[in-house]
């Protein structure tokens, strides 16, 4: 080793889901099977128009974006801060509210970057295990603690607490800050938003890859009292004043704006998913109560990392782990209606064939 | 102030240059005044016919536009890293490679955005002065450090160094990283990527901002050993593994490949900024030799806060800091011929009222 990779900073990095090209299906990555609004796509006809406003740097406010968010929420302009996806938002908001030197918590079965960030950040962290149904246990989350953060829906459980749960964690810890990760909140009930005008500590996280079906333009947003909004942004323009390019900020707003459009989407996905539910359980899979765009299964009768490597071979890519505590499980992302006829097609005659 | 305010990180944000709306001249954040190659209008039509494909996670690796500009400059793609704006790689390489206890060295007049990087990630920094024409003394990084910045050009004096000053500093910093962004050498002189093959402890960095026209997209890169890149590339994934949007790698691999759009917008470019020098030296004012797409003026008998703020009123908008050592300068960015002539045409006038 040369003397000049002494200092580098080694990371373990964070793999993400596969990307296949091609005919493939893919229900790999919770994206949405349906497209963006048609208000985009008049978006991008007005900004090929205006092609020439790419030479100039994006309003480094974000301003439309922040102001369409703030419409759609009902909230002020001062409470919401967006970024590169949520992952981009997630980390800002590591590196901003969790700087104590007592241990942030979150569940052991969750997002897997929130240990990534934690590492890179140095930022002490416990993990607290989920019962053997995959729930939170509430209390776990009343010690002191530097920060809490946990996703609701669960990822890769898909399971949701109600905001009474949501609420008790946020009531025992309001000398930190607590972030509830909403990526999956629009497929499955009531927001902390709700309780954003009540608890000055909590921040809301949301994203535009799922529920608003633009993973590709990478969009996430916090909401929360003006103050936490106001340090995000410094901590922001600290790394980057121009995050938001001018294609996300303009694309982005049509997106917002067209809520018939995300309310009929949400619908038919909610729709595939608990169809899909029953005939999962049919074929005898196990599974939490789904609430996300997404089933986590297992079978009592055939290895999951088997299975995966079988539905891959057909073309038909799943996200598998493997890792402590859910080896046996594979999270199944809700496809058109049409996709997951295919895949339950394959699954009856795997079954099938092994009897 | 509340309890969980306490432990909250605290930063001093970078503010960056005005983005002023409306009819204005805007000369204050170094844009390009032409607009994006013509192919980056055919590449959003395409895209609009595909716009249902936003809907996917983009390709994390960024594998069309990492290809495009490893063709353009004749190196392998192990050897290219892409992120948001230069801003973005710059910040990354601060966290990747800047991590010893000894301080790194940098100009005391530079790209503001250094001492940001390294107050954030809690890295020792020295700045070293420059002269009093405002340029580097290479001697002042030969001691021992933790790793080594600088702009060529630099800015904002636009002050471009040969190809044998900046080996100088490679060459007596060869257990250390030495980064050397390179945000305006198309309008400039030899780029520093012609050493990489001899230095595997060099970092080029360069941007889309400014000689290719798309501020607005986000985009910059940097050229290094591939085992440099692969070191960013692991500290990348771990914020955020999808930074890139679609938009960004689409329309971004358009625009690389029209070299020839893009030699003559340079072309342009330089010849305007030959031709106001002289303006400015006709009225008296003075300023390091320009290699950038700016100018970084200063004249003797009129304060530069005044002459900006009169600027301002009249709509035309140039950058002032009114830091130490650069008090009396403004850094006016090269428009076009047509923008700069209104440009003098006040400074005339200016200058005839005062006497």
């Amino acid at each position: 080793m040369k003397a000049f990779e002494q200092n580098i900073r080694k990371v373990e990095p964070y793999v993400p889901g596969e990307q296949p090209q091609g005919q493939v299906i893919k229900l790999n990555t919770n994206e949405n099977p349906y497209p963006p609004a048609p208000g985009v796509l008049e978006a991008m006809q007005n900004l090929e128009a205006h092609m020439d406003t790419l030479r100039l740097y994006p309003d480094p406010t974000s301003d439309c974006l922040v102001e369409a968010l703030a419409d759609y929420y009902g909230v002020e302009k001062e409470r919401v801060f967006v970024g590169v996806g949520s992952d981009d938002v997630l980390s800002m908001c590591f590196l901003t509210f969790f700087n104590s030197d007592k241990p942030i918590f979150f569940p052991d079965i969750t997002y897997s970057f929130y240990k990534v960030w934690a590492e890179l950040y140095r930022i002490p962290y416990e993990c607290k295990a989920v019962d053997k149904d995959f729930r939170m246990i509430k209390e776990d989350y009343y010690g002191e603690n530097g920060g809490v953060i946990f996703p609701n829906p669960n990822a890769p459980t898909s399971l949701y607490e109600d905001l009474e749960f949501v609420e008790d964690i946020i009531r025992h810890n309001q000398d930190v800050i607590v972030i509830v990760d909403e990526a999956y909140i629009d497929f499955a009930g009531h927001s902390a938003l709700e309780l954003i005008d009540k608890y000055d500590n909590l921040i809301v996280t949301q994203t535009f890859s799922k529920a608003r079906s633009m993973a590709g333009m990478r969009i996430g947003y916090a909401i929360g009292s003006p103050l936490l909004i106001k340090y995000l942004n410094d901590a922001k323009y600290s790394f980057n004043s121009y995050t938001m390019n001018k294609t996300s900020l303009v694309y982005g707003t049509a997106a917002v704006k067209d809520r018939g459009y995300f309310d009929e989407t949400i619908h038919k996905i909610v729709e595939t998913r608990e169809w899909a539910a029953e005939e999962f359980a049919k074929l005898g899979f196990v599974f939490p109560k789904p609430s996300g765009n997404f089933i986590f299964v297992s079978h009592p009768d055939y290895d999951a990392r088997e299975l995966f490597e079988a539905l891959k071979a057909e073309g038909i890519y799943v996200r598998y782990w493997g890792s402590r505590r859910i080896e046996q499980y594979m999270r199944v992302t809700v496809g058109t209606r049409a996709e997951m006829e295919t895949l339950f097609d394959f699954l009856r005659k795997y079954i099938a064939d092994r009897g």
